[in-house]
């Protein structure tokens, strides 16, 4: 049994045959972050890499922003609890999700929570990848979801920089993977200059404020945007790039930082024979 | 244009070559639930069925059992903004999400939200399927997925009974498309006898305790389980089925409501010559 998922015994159908058989299927494991002696929310994750979430996931909110902010913080596995003590003195309240309309808050309209506005930066670091790079690291990424093949059921998250993978986190939570991944980022001190995200699911606003959260200009999935997602990269200044598939795959949004030279299209004849 | 897409401007890129086109993505549409004139929570959404939507989410909750619950909905397209006002004076904090450890609730230690454990139900129909019938219905399901082949971005939940589909919705949010088909079983009064949930998803814990709030006996997936989501489904009487794809099925629980007749492994290649 791996770490991440449990043995359970069920009926395979193929045609008119059954057959009894043991299968593993991903773990399902309930979490409750306590900050301060206050209950802060109650999360469902696979139950790897809970450091990386916690840090990521309060990180996420607006509650801390680098681990100096951190006092303590201690995880009871058992009981699934993790406590987290803050430097400073918070009012949990005011990081609730209330929803916020402004129109003074100098970026996009599409900001519908206060602290996806304090926190979601513009990103300004500008590089250039080979659209080559980008299906070299999707394919990687693919390779190393190992627990994905097993049991189907997770999601994928990971930094990739110089044409190669450095480090990736799964998760049956799609927002906890790419929490995992910020929260690694941060009690790491990774750079993150001329990096790439790469996620297995779609692109929505969540996954998109995550990735500008973490500083990262570039975001890759092998799955559909969508036009919220699409609005904040835009105004974010981050590079969308779905339908990552074998030779293709779709720039949504700064496609400058992908490096094109050939204009397919009327001249696509010529260039192809 | 259809509704529940946005057109958006975007660079394909197939082999060495990039091409401009349009792409319909999925729109992603914040909607702020108001309940007596308190703000509940805000969803991001496919701006569809929203009235559906806002009725089986609330129910989901717990905040309402029946529509005979309600006193008044309208919808405010525009704003994004749902008000709701119940027949009865409601504390909303009772809604909250603490987290509930108890041992005398006489159901699945899985439950961890008080508002679960209130409104998850053990499903008392008994009924009998062919695995042709759950082939059958999955495949009528993935064709009348029309949005999701156009942008490849929302999940589906349909509800199946005599072998065929009776409706069907369609969400960016996973949790959103089973809250859709809950308020429209509620809002229409829908026989739900003998049924089947068909869910374009993963077989969560949130998606098996919807499916017991429906009180509908069978759940049929194209993906994978959680070990969470099976121990829920075998303690409240639900059958599990994943990975129905092509003539292929797992049976996780309850295989008594599946009508299986020839038994494979050691006798299957008799059997099957």
């Amino acid at each position: 049994m791996k770490r991440g998922t449990r043995p359970w015994k069920m009926v395979r159908v193929e045609d008119k045959h059954f057959y009894e058989e043991e299968d593993e299927v991903a773990e399902e494991y309930p979490l409750t972050i306590v900050i301060n002696g206050e209950e802060f929310a109650t999360m469902v994750c696979t139950p790897m890499d809970l450091k990386e979430l916690v840090v990521g996931f309060i990180a996420s909110e607006g509650v801390i922003r680098t681990v100096h902010d951190l006092k303590d913080l201690t995880i009871d596995e058992d009981r699934g609890f993790a406590y987290v003590e803050t430097k400073k003195d918070l009012k949990l309240k005011e990081f609730n999700t209330k929803r916020w309309i402004g129109s003074c808050c100098g970026k996009s309209r599409s900001f519908y929570f206060q602290n996806d506005a304090s926190t979601a930066r513009t990103v300004m670091d500008i590089y250039k990848i080979c659209p080559d790079e980008c299906m070299r690291v999707m394919a990687e990424f693919q390779n190393q979801s190992q627990m994905f093949k097993q049991t189907g059921g997770v999601h994928q998250a990971a930094l990739a920089g110089g044409g190669e993978i450095s480090v990736q986190f799964a998760d049956i939570g799609r927002h906890n993977a790419l929490d995992k991944l910020f929260g690694y980022l941060l009690l790491n001190n990774v750079e993150n200059k001329k990096r790439i995200v790469i996620f297995s699911g779609r692109i929505s606003s969540e996954v998109l404020l995550k990735v500008s959260k973490m500083r990262v200009g570039c975001l890759l999935s092998k799955s559909a945007p969508t036009n919220l997602a699409l609005e904040l990269a835009r105004d974010l200044n981050i590079t969308a790039v779905g339908f990552v598939r074998g030779n293709r795959m779709n720039i949504y949004t700064h496609p400058e930082r992908i490096d094109l030279t050939e204009k397919g299209g009327a001249d696509r004849e010529r260039k192809g024979s």
